[in-house]
């Protein structure tokens, strides 16, 4: 008997791209004994040509990505452009052509998850997107799947491998940050311009993904407040130390009386915590559930291989059901007709670093305690590294649970004062 | 519209059975906006009657779990009876029934899963099966969906969190193994006859369902060489922790050349490994892929509620597909018509720690060393605690890589020597 054949066409043939048509190749034949069928990429899309030893086995290159969407050898199309352009009429014209789809692509769906879902539904066709959050490590299918029978309390997730390693070596190497975000270039991990990394948008549009699957509600990563790593300095990292801590760029989102927190922002996490134990270019994502506990999943979010190996378990999950003939849309919770997520307007109380650099002269301590009073702040701890300059003289402060509100009203008179050199940076302390 | 109604069905009304009902109860609208139906259980059964407070909803108890499976208001079973005599003939009842079955039966799925998986695809129907291995640590979908795309080259697990609950009493206090074990049982995580967790016999059934699951072939737990902790003493985390390391009970997985090393034994695993920081009645898998690299799944393996989230998320996935009609037998890797899988009959050399326990006397280590060398093992370090009795002295000898033969070989000459007061306790030793 021969086994039915179902066509994989690739479009955008880059890093991802070539990660997962390695991932189809070396695993064809376990894929034909799981799914039945033989599973192979029949075409490549690419702006630019595509040598032919660089196709995988005898796929065909197409300059034109409408040829593959079109084509009748092609059953399933892994879309692997990235950006929300030309990706996002790919995924349009294949679900329209009712074509499952196979996406790493977590802007596009934090962008336009609703509209593609929902075109998804209407032409009862499959989208999948293990990939577009933490690589290969499996959370979305934890969240929409292993974990649908509980209430999810709290997600606390790594999801920037290019700011963690950043911050990781500004740890262990004691490194200013310039310098270690240009190791990071270096390493092939961060981008020539690396703001979408290091201001926090990468790790808003992932969390957002996040939320809609653990949360069942739907939310725009716009509405997710952002602040990145730009201002975090090495003295940080030695008053991390002092407090047995580290810093940590987290995206978090937590339930309280039947609204959310989310948030993006750099994190104080104690040296013996989960978060600290995420190092270099890994990602993690801790999981609270009103049942089952926290777990935590953990592994390498980024990379063309590791993305590849997320997107080919997609093909093969289609396949199987292709093969089957039991493929029809499944929705996803969060996204087309689920409601709007309540985010809320005031975040819950949580402690806070503040790193203050002034022109030292005396009386300052008293003027920044003073303005923290006012605002119902009270003072856990200043700290001060010995053998500063006194023209810029930095110290920490933190506080007990505070309002964000009220830390950013502070921080708005403080940061005005005549003697800060720079403006406070400010860091989520993890409650201890 | 009235939504389609999905009955549920539970077979065994225990703690998993409770916990089970408890989620469906609780996620019933959740299930309902996702599944499009209204899932909700119907039917208890349990040989000792269900007190009517007790029973879910408006669910009826019936004292024959017959009629739970012949009933017409029934289409999903739950198997949560637990062992391998009345729980093996439930599935095959079901399944001959065409009703989609989720167990979280580690024992009857090792034991008999074969045979199950083969019913179920001859009746063109799904047994799902999350939690039966770590509770609702998603590490079954993890392998069998999310990471099929890799090759899997090892797993290490901490499968049993009653021996780890165990270990790390016996770390954090110090006491003696028989004490710790009491206070296992008093905190309810053991049996009153605890050899299924404390030999290993636990862990090494589902390991053979994570390595038919990763490695796609057939294997019975009676093929894992299988050692548990009853010979574990509280001197062993003092040498332990000269060696910065600790102990657990880890099942292991390993592809070499072609070949499966399987095995459950304690390991001597460093302080800062990813294993030693699993701690109390927590579960963890660590799976390493060719491509996607090293992954960890961490959280609570065990319990009524953690692994009745799991089973109800089973329900769930499958109410889709019956609201669909999209409820089709699906092949799981490794299991019915799989290959057998290849084990090794040589397992890769390893580091290993030597207790040995004597009555001291000049010339014991002269005789030793000379054992380890004629089975051409090396040492690498001789560690003695400080201020024992000469009548019953220990020490530790840790050895570089050696085959577990050869180990087997030079323990059965040193066992017998005449200043041994107990047999050698053996360790498994993390690489470093």
């Amino acid at each position: 008997m021969t086994a039915k054949q179902i066509g994989v066409g690739i479009i955008g043939f880059g890093t991802v791209g070539r990660g997962t048509a390695a991932s189809l190749v070396a695993r064809g034949s376990e894929f034909a004994q799981l799914s039945g069928a033989d599973v192979r990429v029949v075409a490549v899309s690419r702006r630019s040509p595509v040598a032919a030893d660089e196709l995988p086995g005898d796929a065909q290159y197409c300059a034109d990505w409408r040829n593959v969407v079109a084509s009748p050898d092609v059953q399933i199309i892994v879309e692997t452009i990235g950006g929300t352009s030309i990706a996002l009429e790919v995924v349009r014209a294949a679900l329209a052509a009712r074509k499952p789809v196979v996406t790493a692509n977590k802007n596009l769906l934090a962008e336009h998850g609703d509209e593609l879902f929902s075109l998804a539904r209407r032409c009862d066709v499959l989208l999948a997107m293990e990939g577009a959050v933490a690589g290969s490590v499996p959370v979305l299918r934890a969240l929409a799947e292993s974990l649908s029978g509980d209430r999810i309390l709290s997600l606390r997730g790594i999801l920037n491998g290019t700011a963690n390693y950043i911050l990781t070596q500004m740890e262990r190497e004691r490194l200013p940050f310039e310098q270690a975000l240009h190791e990071a270039q270096r390493a092939g991990l961060a981008e020539a311009d690396p703001s979408f990394d290091i201001d926090g948008i990468d790790a808003r549009d992932k969390l957002s993904i996040l939320a809609r699957l653990a949360f069942n509600g739907r939310v725009r990563p716009q509405q997710i407040p952002t602040r990145g790593i730009r201002a975090i300095a090495a003295v940080d990292f030695d008053y991390a130390r002092r407090l047995s801590s580290t810093v940590r760029l987290v995206a978090s989102a937590e339930l309280h009386d039947g609204e959310y927190d989310l948030a993006v922002q750099p994190w104080l996490v104690r040296c013996e915590s989960k978060l600290a134990s995420v190092e270099g270019a890994e990602n993690a994502v801790i999981i609270t559930g009103e049942r089952a506990g926290t777990h935590m999943l953990h592994g390498y979010g980024a990379g063309g291989l590791p993305t590849g190996v997320a997107v080919a378990s997609d093909v093969l999950a289609i396949a199987r059901r292709l093969a089957s003939g039991t493929l029809r849309f499944q929705s996803v919770a969060g996204f087309d007709a689920a409601p709007e997520l309540k985010l809320s307007n005031q975040p819950q109380a949580v402690p806070w670093y503040l790193r203050l650099t002034v022109r030292d002269r005396p009386g300052i301590v008293a003027r920044v305690a003073d303005a923290l009073a006012r605002h119902e702040m009270n003072i856990d701890a200043i700290v001060q590294e010995p053998g500063m300059s006194r023209e810029r003289l930095s110290f920490v402060v933190t506080v007990e649970p505070a309002l964000a509100t009220s830390v950013a009203a502070a921080l708005g008179e403080i940061n005005r004062m005549d003697f800060m050199v720079e403006p406070v940076v400010l860091l989520r302390a993890e409650g201890w």
